[in-house]
């Protein structure tokens, strides 16, 4: 602080979180992990372990609400937090909302919210347990808990990952990213193209199946989902080891439209799978000697496919190969979100 | 709804809730109590349950920035979340914060809710263990969770009361709504009256020890916290099986302060300890046999005093024993919120 009148505009989200982490924790009892991966874990409870996430999503910083069906945004702020669940190998089972709502807000467009949710909840069967309700002055607020279960032993965390261990991922990268420019109107493309990139975006499928089949095969080190965009989410997985990755350019997994689109705004959808965020895949490592029967788990594409984009190695940052065998390191910083990439 | 545009400023809160509350329930699985309780109750768990509590506190809705220390609030926030642990008879675990902050809101404000936050934690030896953070267009928004535990046989709930039991309550009445009156600039006490008002206001006790010994002796038949004022909270207790309550308006425990204040400012000291909220003491209603037990249990004032100040009657509706003996009728409707009573 040194004195200085800090604003927390000034202040990332993570360092406002490592500054507020010590001494949270007054009770060992119960506590198996604490601030720092998708979930809280807590128990056990016989051989099961409870598993606690909340997301926030706040209009106009998270959403807009003009261009969000109400129903899509009510799943989305579930299937967001499932995701979390799916992150440590979890299954959901209860969850808590709480809304702050403008007066002006019509019942309806609430009314389409809690639908939304309840369809997501009713295909996981996850029941709507309780929250509060609010009014606000100036936005409308969604905070969601959401409580899983899973096997104490099966439970995968962030950390946990070895140099030389394979990483994989749950589906293709960047749909996302292009779906919310097109919503926002920084780029276009015809329907055919743009309607499966916006639906990336505002309908996400939390891979609940895929989570639970690799935690319990307990054939993978360490699990995250890709919320924050790859290289960022990555880099949790490498950081409190001081490990690095090095990634395969042309393993990345870019969906057709996703190609369509590039090619159309003259951007480079490498940049899209590599920094867009809120994919929601899963982001898996593997120790090398499971990768057979790691990869058997996913035969025929089911519950979906799982791509093989790199290995984690032994010093820190993060490289790429590009297609003529060269390798440049990845500059985070160079990633500048959602910048127009000079076309190839 | 019938067509009608209608907003959310037209509809209550619990209407809205009760416009949701259907198809909630997709597996009963691990579900004991859903919406409609102080908590709801997961499990078993062994021979525990699980009792989870959410609620959000928006600026200038709850609280206004600049006239609580963010210290206080942060404190406050925890507060009442433990008290609808307290309320359940339970034993609080973990804590989940996730705030919405502008990003003009400087960086000690927010550590000095956390300093509050973690102080109550402290206190009563709850971890807290997770949450969100994310900027805000307008306004602070703190949405918190609670995970508690209770034996499964004596976890208590709002329904259970019957006629003939005695209601309690585990404190004054009234103060923290003087305290409101006077943080508004609404009324007006010298300090030393003033100050105690103001801080049951900003700094609620949870009453924990005393839900849990209430629920521990299995004396009590229902229990609640006052957090929308005594003829409210009372209400729910009444509401599910069409009960009524008579309450003796001398009985009320009324503060030296309250008192005071109330000859001060020209207002009914009742009225305020009616329809006050955030007193955040328990009510109890207690089956007639039991009370000689259940008093035992606050002799000489530890952990609290309980003050018995009437009783459950068969018909709906709420009656009030006069110091003269008469009886009227206690029109919810005629209780103005906080308006400026005859003085007697």
């Amino acid at each position: 602080m040194s004195g200085k009148e800090l604003e927390m505009g000034e202040m990332g989200e993570f360092d406002f979180i490592r500054s507020i982490r010590d001494g949270c924790i007054f009770s060992r009892q119960n506590t198996v992990m604490g601030i720092g991966d998708d979930c809280a874990v807590i128990g056990p409870y016989g051989d099961k372990v409870l598993l606690i996430t909340t997301d926030l999503l706040v209009e106009d910083i998270h959403f807009i609400l003009e261009s969000i069906p109400p129903e899509h945004l009510g799943r989305k702020a579930a299937a967001v937090n499932l995701s979390d669940i799916a992150a440590m190998g979890g299954a959901p089972l209860h969850l808590f909302l709480s809304l702050a709502v403008p007066s002006a807000t019509k019942v309806e467009t609430l009314h389409a919210v809690c639908r939304g949710i309840k369809e997501l909840c009713r295909r996981y069967r996850v029941n709507i347990l309780g929250g509060d309700t609010s009014s606000s002055k100036d936005g409308l607020m969604i905070s969601i808990a959401v409580l899983g279960e899973a096997p104490m032993k099966e439970v995968l965390y962030r950390t946990g990952a070895r140099p030389g261990d394979l990483v994989y991922v749950t589906g293709k990268l960047g749909d996302s990213a292009a779906g919310l420019l097109l919503i926002r109107h920084e780029a276009s493309a015809p329907d055919s193209i743009a309607s499966p990139l916006v639906r990336a975006h505002t309908l996400p499928v939390p891979h609940l199946k895929a989570g639970r089949l690799i935690a319990g095969s307990r054939l993978a080190s360490a699990m995250i989902d890709l919320s924050d965009g790859l290289v960022s989410d990555l880099g949790h997985v490498c950081e409190q080891d001081g490990l690095g990755a090095r990634l395969t350019e042309s393993a990345l997994p870019l969906s057709g439209p996703l190609r369509e689109f590039s090619v159309i705004n003259g951007l480079d959808p490498y940049v899209l799978a590599l920094s867009g965020g809120e994919d929601y895949r899963l982001l898996i490592t593997v120790p090398f000697r499971n990768r057979e029967p790691f990869e058997k788990i996913f035969e025929g594409g089911k519950p979906c496919h799982v791509h093989l984009i790199g290995e984690i190695v032994e010093t820190g940052g993060m490289r790429m190969v590009l297609a003529d065998g060269t390798e440049k390191e990845v500059d985070l910083k160079g990633f500048d979100h959602f910048a127009r990439a000079e076309q190839k």
